[in-house]
């Protein structure tokens, strides 16, 4: 029989633009938790930050906070897994008290971001995208943005529809936003304001990217019974390049932790009662709806529609406002996440945003792009518990098995578009605009190719060259000077077998 | 009752330089440990890499590993306290392990370091500092330095007699390290190579630090019973400032992890057949040996005369060569310790370097400037088991009582010194050669200065004063012209109570 492990406290510094340090902003979540908790001393603090060298010039940081906490003697260790961090130095500090060598165990998670210049910021981002993808000046939105056009052919979504789905997650996001005290963004946004905003990498517009974020949370693990427990923890990997999946719409590591999460917790997607879903990009809400098990794939998008997943909806989805509102300070958005579900668990919130009756919650966050995913189920234990089950996913959730190691394509001459963007916001040292997109070669790999255009569709055969390093690609034949040409083709690439061919 | 941990396995990639990319590294050093251990399946990687984003340009490591170890899917997540990385990702996959939720945890820790400048690498290890420390041009090999020539002065020894003792330790590695096929350094060195290298920071010489170095090393965790078990761990953090500790020559943070790791083991000090222990700096070595309760404080320096401390001796100290000969790769040191420890105990080295009839074995960690330290308590489970005990330090190991933030001293005219170094190889950006120390100023505060002069002597009274932010100080009076006059300071200097003052 496990050990159990409870949540005996929570804290917050506001998320924001701060003119605290780093390790100011995490003291000060740090005191909150510890005061929230109540507990007699503690035994450990764990800490999670991403790329806190990078952003501040510190390294050493477990010792640093350790210090700053005025508990020089501590043992600290700093956890970390990209932008999942938050869950995953929560998930660590679980494994610390369930092995019974520590009863209290803090874990404060943190990242200071908006001191640096925008071009700069997405530079170190862009440093958990895969080598060969990144030296084509791939951003996480340009990558976010290629898989959002593809989710679009998959589910057969006009430019229009889909622009309106997304608008629909971020309008929501922002007015769940807007009643969280330690969000950053606290004003709603209108469909107006969404249509009205720059594209940061097509279809991608900025209110659909998760802002630049300083920001600090913690939370006070123990093994003395209280009122939340942590139920259910799932983690799993995915390969670092995006090529190399076999779904571009679905995300593998989203899949297998959350049956593992499930699993451990002995429930299903249906006894969650609200979830904070990783919503770096609005379609990633969307597709982490249908990973979690809570609508079929390629149908995510119709919860949105219908209004399912707003705060007062069937199955509301971040309350918090999410990574869009609340803020994204990168090390830190994991654990927010396990503190809102704790804080609406406990019935701790403001009318305006409790969710009633809530009894379970889940949290699925997100390591790079997609390839370091946790999913953290909480749960009350006061209330009723579900009748134990092992919950077996109507669709294959993905395998572990050791797997070759792909080869890199050298050579490539011809192949079809799979998906594509044009990215604005380029990272420091790349030309911008520039136009990327995932071209399907003949014997069926993915590779990265540049375009000098940015009239492109899906489904389109291309001519690839290779100039220096990199792979360059246009369409063939070349586009119809017919502006209208293009949606045509459009309409002709999505036959029906394609739209479901890479659902799974 | 605790869940029982052992040690599965164990595989290492040659330390040096290396013409590998990190990541070859560790898979090289992961493939060998898993062949090793021989368990059906692998349930989580853990990844030990200190400031791999600076070194390397990568981050989202522990994904990046797990995808090329051919793994993705695999729950993965990276651990870090600067230089004790290797120990502390090992307790980590411990707790996970302990916990009863994983049975065959992967730990691969490495760090990639050669291909830089040496100033750029000094710049980054030098992140580890405490901010105000860093600001006047500290390194670690400058603050190891000043440590080193305070434990001189406290324990009376001459400069002969210290350059004698550090150069026995230095020796005795290299030769260690000449026995270990994965050791950087294969070559015995003489007393002559010793005095004959540089000063990078008096009193240390180039053959007093450890090396810069390329490397990884793998263990396997698991819940089966196997020939070696993890006994002991002990984890302990201190002031990230070595001003604000209460001594130079002694680390509280190895005294308390020492503690806890021997009564989790119900063990204590003369139970340890052999030790690794974190020589970065040769005088290191000694006073981890004082703190682990091998010697009694102030003494260790004889064992290193006397030969207890060599592979034939009473209490081999460091027989992979340390980090001195076998290498440093900052965040794969502490598991390289470990992979020793359990080599020697499974009876698995050649003869030359084989420790005979070795039962138990320890390490310890030093993370940044011994403020985040491990130590790892390994045995074999088919010897005879001392009996249990709770050893009590015969010295006070400290506390972790929560302190005051010490605050900042602003304005300081005058002091005494309490020990100084001029250092050659700078951070980059910091003039070279430059004169630091420590000055206790009349409220029994100390702190760092800068000074123009090479010519200083330990006790004496200094001048200070603010230029800009930093403090010079400069001797009160002036020091005498006469060069004798500087020895004759100290012997006066080093009357019998002074030096005991700090010892504890």
């Amino acid at each position: 029989m496990p050990t159990e492990v409870y949540v005996a406290g929570v804290g917050m510094a506001k998320f924001g633009k701060s003119e605290l340090t780093l390790p100011q902003l995490m003291v000060e979540a740090a005191s909150r938790a510890i005061v929230n908790a109540r507990v007699s001393g503690l035994d450990y603090v764990f800490i999670g930050v991403m790329s806190v060298e990078e952003f501040t010039g510190e390294s050493n940081f477990a010792a640093l906070i350790a210090d700053r906490l005025g508990l020089p003697g501590i043992p600290s260790a700093r956890v970390e897994t990209a932008s999942s961090t938050g869950s995953a130095v929560f998930e660590s500090a679980f494994y610390a008290v369930a092995s019974g060598y520590h009863r209290n165990v803090l874990v404060v998670a943190g990242e200071k971001m908006t001191h640096l210049p925008t071009a700069q910021t997405t530079k170190i981002l862009a440093e958990v995208i895969e080598r060969n993808e990144r030296k084509y000046g791939a951003s996480m939105p340009s990558l976010a943005a290629m898989i959002t056009r593809r989710y679009q052919h998959n589910a057969g979504l006009s430019d229009e529809r889909l622009q309106s789905v997304l608008g629909k997650v971020a309008i929501k996001n922002h007015y769940n936003g807007s009643l969280n005290p330690f969000a950053q963004f606290r004003k709603i946004i209108t469909k107006e304001d969404y249509f009205g905003s720059r594209y940061i990498s097509t279809p991608l517009r900025t209110y659909d990217c998760a802002p630049i974020t300083d920001g600090a949370v913690a939370v006070v693990l123990t093994l003395d019974k209280k009122l939340i427990r942590v139920s259910g923890l799932g983690h799993a990997t995915d390969t670092l390049a995006v090529r190399y999946r076999d779904s571009l719409t679905s995300f593998k590591s989203t899949r297998l932790a959350a049956w593992q999460a499930y699993n451990m917790a002995r429930l299903s997607p249906k006894d969650i009662s609200f979830a904070e879903v990783h919503d770096a990009f609005t379609a990633f809400e969307i597709i982490g709806t249908e990973d979690l098990g809570f609508f079929p794939h390629g149908e995510g998008w119709k919860a949105v529609e219908e209004g399912d997943t707003s705060i007062k909806g069937r199955l509301p989805i971040n309350p918090s406002g999410g990574l869009k509102a609340r803020g994204h300070p990168v090390g830190a958005s994991g654990l927010a996440q396990i503190a809102e579900v704790a804080l609406q668990l406990r019935g701790d919130m403001d009318p305006a945003r409790q969710i009633s009756g809530a009894r379970i919650g889940l949290t699925q966050n997100i390591g790079g792009l997609a390839n370091n995913n946790l999913v953290t189920i909480l749960e009350r234990t006061d209330r009723y518990r579900p009748i134990p089950v092992y919950w077996k996913p109507d669709y294959d959730p993905g395998d572990i098995k050791p797997r070759e190691i792909s080869q890199e394509v050298t050579t490539a001459d011809s192949g079809t578009l799979e998906t594509y963007t044009t990215l604005y916001t380029t990272p420091e040292g790349v030309p911008s605009p520039l136009t990327l997109g995932f071209v399907r070669i003949p014997d069926g790999r993915l590779i990265m190719a540049r375009s000098r255009q940015e009239n492109l569709q899906i489904g389109q055969p291309v001519k690839v060259e290779k100039e220096g390093d990199l792979f360059y690609m246009q369409p063939n034949p070349p586009p119809e000077k017919n502006a209208d040409g293009a949606k045509n083709w459009l309409l002709r690439a999505l036959s029906p077998a394609e739209r479901k061919e890479d659902n799974r």
